[in-house]
């Protein structure tokens, strides 16, 4: 059984987002906490600006929910660079109690797991969760310099300037994570560093069938089942597969990466990157939540395990997905 | 607080250690299950032989628990290479649930923290917890192209190349998990990338330092306290720091990088990575703690937080460490 539920159902009491200016003029811009004016951030380099968002997602999710950094037990974080220097830096700079994770662009759901389940346990008081993306610091790192000015394929997608943090705790009010389907890393093959979607499809498609499985849930009993960055061709693939397995979606499915960018902001298949579904959850998902206008939320961020050694020594594109349940409880 | 206790004491039913020729020569050679050739281990790159140990080592443990692959709930794991594919691709091999870690050479407690919360909290029934390293992988992508024959400076230590896999249950006999401290990122502002064990040092103490003040107890509470790849100058680093707070380390404290190799083998400060606290937990201290000659553990592996970006940028270099206490019960 890969689907757990949590007894005493951690809340999310406190959240925050943080986004680049081409974010910000997306659909989801007005619901975002803070829209950066450039993307450098006043900082020198765009690893320093991505270590300040995450920075500020921690203080606006602490300030959301009236607390200190010393009041949080540990923080769960990761990011897309190198050894997640963008995650370890932020820890190093509010001093808390830190494990650092990796799950690429599914790191949202692998932290809300793992931090529901120890504060389920009863061990840890506030948890903070923590992953985003910066579009300048990624794309250097994982496909080209940035003066290259390269062209891009219809398969491509947009890595998000994006950061956000979730506080959870048993003690206070705001929507519950409810159960945690933790997923398995699926690998149909693909070997396209420019086709996210496909490569993550698989696992979105296994993670959410095993949900329904585990649960004896149908895809309906959901207001609202969003996968994270699947994109355009992704989300397509997403429910071919699900079909295969008898398996439809309904108009509740969305994907977080799709909906991220207006069509005429050039992105091709949508926004990827870990920022897109910490972002979306943090703003759009949580605020709609309190206003009562979802219920029951099924959050499946996505993550596509690639490495440039991995790719250039032939491999193919692994993916890992997580899902998580939300639902406001009587609150 | 950042010590925890399990109440149900999470036992290690299962252990796997495999290295490289040289680390097969020092001094806990007798102890591996498993001493490689060489160090490309039948595969055409250094990366497929890391994956290959990987994969062994989950082998090897599922073995010495009696379990097959699909016993397994979840696997916890980590690695050095940039997003941690070395994991990730066994947890693909393996088919299971999979979280992605990174603590670097703190990785072998960050899994067993980790998973010991879980499987206390009675979600999880076998957890298997494992890192690695490699030195022909670790180096190239660290430091120096290793055709370059770069020469070493006394400050640095070797990589090793070794992997470790441990299986938790509440089910079968075992060694207990019966707390984890949670370390805080520290950074005392080394900028030197071949003085790992000045860089480290700092978050080994402070985890230490809060571990005895959390429960109360003494250094020589313990039959062994063992940091993990320290060597030879961080050792006697944290020998000080502990010693300016007024705490003395006795005979029972001991470095597993420090130890890993002999003197002849010309590692100047010892063993690092992720391996070699993974290898030594995973053959010479459970095997020990079986014959009953160590009662009481305290191991706490330590992690440098760098990137080669962070470095190339100024950054210093932040260390975490976290401390796991393992006793042998009325087993």
């Amino acid at each position: 059984m890969q689907t757990i539920e949590f007894k005493r159902r951690p809340k999310i009491i406190g959240s925050y987002s943080i986004v680049g200016p081409k974010e910000g003029q997306g659909p989801f811009g007005s619901f975002f906490d803070y829209v950066m004016k450039n993307d450098l951030f006043g900082e020198k380099t765009y690893e320093l600006a991505e270590r300040k968002m995450f920075e500020q997602a921690v203080m606006g999710a602490l300030q959301s929910a009236g607390l200190q950094p010393n009041d949080v037990d540990l923080m769960l974080a990761g990011d897309l660079l190198n050894q997640i220097i963008s995650s370890s830096f932020t820890a190093r700079a509010f001093n808390m109690p830190y494990l650092g994770l990796f799950g690429a662009c599914s790191t949202m759901a692998e932290s809300l797991a793992t931090g529901a389940t120890l504060v389920d346990s009863g061990h840890f008081g506030n948890v903070i969760c923590l992953t985003g993306s910066h579009f300048s610091t990624a794309e250097r790192q994982f496909r080209f310099p940035l003066e290259l000015g390269n062209q891009r394929v219809p398969t491509s997608q947009w890595t998000a300037t994006a950061a956000g943090a979730t506080i959870l705790s048993l003690e206070g009010k705001g929507p519950q994570v409810v159960m945690a389907t933790f997923g398995r890393v699926i690998d149909y093959g693909v070997v396209d560093v420019n086709n996210m979607g496909a490569a993550m499809a698989p696992s979105a498609a296994d993670t959410l069938l095993t949900h329904f499985k585990d649960t004896g849930r149908k895809p309906s009993y959901y207001d609202l089942i969003v996968t994270g960055d699947l994109g355009k061709l992704g989300a397509e693939i997403l429910l071919d597969l699900l079909e295969d397995k008898g398996i439809k979606l309904g108009l509740n499915y969305s994907d977080c990466g799709h909906c991220y960018y207006t069509r005429g902001q050039d992105t091709m298949c949508g926004g990827s990157g870990c920022g897109v579904s910490a972002s979306v959850l943090n703003s759009y998902i949580i605020k709609k939540m309190k206003k009562g206008e979802y219920k029951k939320v099924l959050f499946v961020p996505t993550g596509a395990l690639m490495s440039t050694t991995a790719s250039q020594q032939g491999e193919s594109i692994p993916g890992v997905s997580h899902a998580i349940v939300l639902e406001m409880g009587g609150v």
